[in-house]
């Protein structure tokens, strides 16, 4: 593989510029570590002052190399670094890593310092990591280019490590490698980002995709500062079926506070964030343990499984616990259908459990041929996806010989809990078979992994609608629409409106609404009138052509009085059309992931218990009947307490059509929101009844 | 200390009926467990097979004994259990276990055994516990009564346990028995309860309450059988100031299927159980980990901590997923006050942050000096409550003498995180400060134990209510009260109605609206109709003489074709009141709390939502006000988008006397609602618009 950050990742040679023999130095640390760990590349230090360090022979500059190495690491002050950078440069080097803090961090002149450097790297095309970064590690390789005393307390496995780990701080990276060690998982990289000045976050990402020796990533942000390069790199772990684990740090308002004042990266939106996740695939943790927990699972993800979980215990009590567990997290436990009862029930006592979860009863463990028969049969059904099987100690390791038979001769993913001390469990993970010491971890861990095998197909149909919408970029004048060419735009893209027309006269008005038929409703039209009911703006249920004169005069006058200054182009007439709901539809443009969609019930129920749902565009009417389908309010959807229900595939369509129609318009039209989208009984659509364009 | 179960939990000498020789049979085992571990006191085997059993002196019965011993385990089976234990109380015994399963669980036969057991337990008030269970430990005087193979793998400690556990399940027992050893938790009880035939789950607590040997239970609840008795037990753990942990199970659907098909135990109500739990200050827990977490934390209960968290670390990134983990988890992480600030500030570098968290950077560790003031500017501000910090391995290690010193001088609780390996974790814990190795599980266990530390005043505040309401009933006829008579008993205990008279006739209806006043409300009285709607019983605004004497017909027409048998007394009369929110009060019954009110603000919030609060009885307006406060509709009580405020006050008398009217008219009255209870502006009232009394 070959990728612009191989020089850095995966280098051959490496130097150090600012070398010391003190393994307490951040100049020396790194070559006591390369040394010590035995890295097979070449190693230059470079510093006039010493002839050798830690055994390596000691350059006096970069010039004096006998080749240009893959990587130089520069341990020297910030005012030096782009200088002795395009020394590097000219001798040939493709990447550098820089340790020294006082860039834009700093604020002040550390912006100018900054600014330079990317000027540099932009122009040189030199790949420079950091500044303000800690540096990293090929554990496989042993390639250590950080000042990391972690390394030294926490030593690195001597096998081939397959998770990733890239965070946007060096602390964290070293808390979460430490932690990792000790539960056991094999590090690859060791990946800290510093102030990410010419090498983004994603671009990480993109490379650890690739990565032969990545099978799943680790990962912490603060804040993503190139959201369309981490989408795609998102979609390329999706692609490769790899796992991208992170944690987003500032899920509370104290938490991004916290984020702000510690790098002055902002937090972003949280609900977005996690939406955009969600759609990616990416699999947000909770937690470092869960991580671990997480990649742990990656490690058998040949194996086929999913959210429908099947319980094994011996307990009917550890039973019902593992259920309210599991559905806690968010999995299912499905009961199982009467023919796999059947077949479980041939050998499990009459006062055992066989609907799931599964009490075996402690009679199955003496008898190795009905504990094959009954995983023989859970690995058999389309019932579940996944199973779990709880059971401590000596109780495990006595069904442990037929459960890896079975696991042998089925692909489905069988997960062991043991909260004793069972000897089988190495035995257990070399067949295939993964196990926990802790429900708690277990469910914690499970949850996401099997979200994440469920949620293949989905990111997958996200992405080819991703490329079928490329290019859909229309030119048009939108600045200043009132409410009616707003909704004619949208109308262009297929967002029904409300029957309606604009009535410039008190005649106009009369003529309009005797077309749309009685009832009808007057609001002022008038790009200048936002808030059209405050205005004295609005009429409802006008019965007649008296009481539509009436209404346009009155409306004209009121909407002068709020407003002398606005232009009014009159009335718009509607129709006092009836729903089973009505929704709100709305499409911003994040600083981050640029357009996103936002739909909900509107009123109290959004604002009050934030029953919104958001994904980043584009999005189709499939996505937008998964949207509706996962409020709290869905049912008022669909035939709540005895009503009619609601066009939900009308709903979709519309909606469907808004993120048509932002696409097309781009970045321009900075928000344009349907509120409300008046959705009517089944079969009979769904119309935008206001609607509203704010452009840049 | 002396309690009826003294003689079952602290025996000082043990009978064997049914001892065997053989340490893998039910029989044998307890007696290699008493003489393993060197029981002091007398142990008698009784089997006329045997001359000894494990080196103790075998009995042939248990009249030949030479005393008569505290406690008798009976491992006999089912059908002789009972005539057994007549021959043990004849002969003196005070207490028994009885393994055998057979009885209530297995149904027929066993109902009957289960029947005749309780009655000679009865009778005779020997204290009888099982059937069905696997016996006790009592791990401090070594008096191991269970035949469980956990002793023998994971051995019980050498020193004296502090925590007792206490299980409806001998497997759950074991289960949590293990893991709680291997997470460094001594236990004093191991007490799993069985069929519960005689002695139920809260009569243990009430032992463990007095237990001077006991700091905190872990208890594991399937089904409350005497639900009055478990408050008393948890007022008792309340006022000892010992946290009772306890882990529900069926907490979801699948989850109480599954305890029913295991044990038949109902699940029973889970949103009171939680609701009672929080009331009584009981720590429900989520996990058996997180239950030996907070196990561990009850170790250090001397100290004073709350939820008010300061979070101090070395790292801008790791404070920042501290804050977030802490606050998702229901703590509160406050921004220090500007004097604390400044304070703090005096050596944290200007990268560093003192505001909270506080991140007092890498530099400290080398500053003894300043790490003790950090810590004690902590320790005495009142702008918090408890002190986490979280630091690795040596970075931990070189704080660790001044926040000894500082822990020393002030009574604060005072919590390290280290997910390195710090040396240090022995001594801090010895010093009064808790270690946690992981920050999931700190967050896990902090968030439960520090309300339960703050909600000591409110369980304490309630308890006393609670003794104020006794003996208050009121012997009333409530049985086919219309809505008026509901409303008019209610008013008696407090309760506003609206304005309203009852109008037999057309002219008596007009009468009152002339009283009342314009417009009006017109719905049909009559205790046979319930669904005054659907009965065509209701109508609004009516604004004259004209229009209320229609309305009187048509109701009374259209109920009488609605149900010919209905006996209507006519109509009521009511102002058509308008207030800022309706909500809904209802008190219900439930089998196991008795009780319990609920109180949301009805509609869709409360059905799609779940809006509501629970609390059991009684309740003052104090407590009403926290229960509205907490619901997630709250703002539309307290000025939601400009609305006027509405009378919350009024609102939580009007539902405490709700309170005190069910208190009174005891469990006839098996259902009282008001819906709405309608709240008029801040000073304005609240009123009842309608109510609805159902008896047995």
């Amino acid at each position: 593989m070959s990728h612009r950050l191989s020089p850095l990742l995966q280098p051959r040679s490496i130097a150090m510029i600012g070398a010391s023999n003190n393994p307490a130095r951040i100049g020396g640390m790194p070559l006591d570590l390369l040394k010590q760990f035995g890295f097979e590349g070449q190693v230059y230090p470079i510093n006039p002052k010493y002839e050798e360090v830690f055994g390596y022979r000691c350059y006096a500059d970069i010039e004096s190399l006998p080749e240009a190495p893959d990587l130089v690491v520069l341990a020297i002050g910030a005012a030096d670094v782009t200088s002795m950078l395009r020394r590097c440069h000219a001798r040939g080097v493709k990447a550098a890593i820089v340790y020294a803090a006082g860039f834009a961090e700093m604020g002040g002149e550390g912006v100018a310092l900054q600014d330079e450097l990317e000027r540099f790297a932009e122009e040189s095309g030199m790949v420079v990591a950091g500044p303000n970064c800690m540096g990293f590690a090929n554990l496989n390789s042993k390639a250590f280019t950080a000042f990391a005393t972690v390394f030294k307390n926490v030593p690195p496995q001597t096998g081939i490590g397959r998770a990733s780990l890239v965070t946007q701080s060096g602390n964290v990276c070293s808390t979460v490698f430490a932690l990792m060690r000790q539960l056991g998982i094999e590090i690859s990289h060791f990946i800290n980002t510093g102030n990410e000045a010419c090498v983004e976050f994603s671009e990480y990402l993109e490379f650890l995709a690739q990565d032969e020796q990545t099978d799943c990533v680790i990962g912490y942000v603060e804040q993503l500062r190139n959201g369309p390069r981490f989408i795609e790199s998102a979609l390329a772990f999706a692609e490769a079926c790899k796992p991208l684990i992170l944690y987003k740090a500032g899920q509370t308002e104290k938490g991004s506070e916290a984020v702000r004042s510690h790098t002055s990266a902002l937090a972003g939106n949280m609900a977005l964030y996690e939406a955009a996740f969600r759609q990616l695939n990416v699999i947000q943790a909770q937690d470092f343990t869960q991580m671990a927990d997480i990649a742990l699972l990656s490690g058998f993800r040949q194996r086929t499984g999913g959210k429908r979980m099947a319980i094994v215990t011996l307990s009917g009590a550890l039973g019902a616990i593992l259920a309210d567990k599991f559905i806690g997290a968010g999995l299912d436990v499905p009961t199982l259908p009467t023919d796999v009862q059947q077949a479980l029930r041939d050998g499990i006592p009459d006062y055992g459990m066989v609907s799931n979860p599964i009490d075996v009863t402690g009679n199955i463990v003496n008898n190795p041929d009905f504990v094959r028969s009954v995983f023989s049969v859970l690995a058999k059904t389309d019932a579940i996806d996944t199973v779990v099987i709880y059971a401590n100690g000596s109780l495990l390791d006595r069904m442990a010989e037929p459960l890896m038979e079975i696991c042998a001769a089925y692909p489905r993913l069988f997960v062991a809990i043991d909260t004793g001390k069972a000897k089988c469990r190495e035995q257990l993970v070399a067949a295939g078979i993964p196990v926990f010491t802790d429900i708690g971890r277990a469910a914690a861990a499970l949850a996401p992994y099997c979200h994440w095998l469920d949620g293949r197909a989905g990111v997958a149909y996200w992405a080819q609608l991703r490329r079928q919408s490329q290019g859909a970029h229309v030119e048009r004048t939108i600045a200043g629409l009132d409410e009616y060419q707003t909704k004619c735009l949208l109308a262009e893209f297929g967002v029904p409106p409300v029957a309606e027309t604009p009535a410039a006269d008190a005649d106009a008005a009369v003529e309009a609404a005797g077309r749309i038929g009685y009832p009808v409703v007057l609001k002022v039209l008038s790009a200048d009138i936002a808030h059209k009911t405050e205005a004295g703006g609005v009429r409802l249920s006008l019965q007649n052509e008296a009481q539509v004169r009436t209404a346009f005069h009155e409306i004209i006058e009121s909407a002068r009085k709020y407003d002398p200054q606005a232009r009014i182009q009159g009335v718009l007439v509607q129709a006092m059309s009836k729903g089973i709901a009505e929704l709100i539809a709305g499409v911003t443009h994040d600083p981050v992931f640029g357009g996103a969609l936002t739909v909900g019930l509107g009123g109290v129920l959004t604002e009050l218990y934030r029953d919104v749902s958001h994904r980043i565009l584009p999005v189709d009417e499939v996505m937008v009947g998964e949207m509706l389908r996962s409020l709290k309010a869905y049912p008022l959807l669909d035939g709540f307490r005895g009503r009619a229900k609601a066009d939900v595939d009308a709903a979709g369509k519309a909606v469907a059509a808004l993120s048509r129609a932002s696409l097309a318009l781009g970045e321009n039209a900075q928000e344009i929101e349907i509120n409300p989208l008046q959705v009517k009984e089944a079969g009979a659509g769904a119309v935008a009844i206001d609607a509203l364009l704010l452009t840049r």
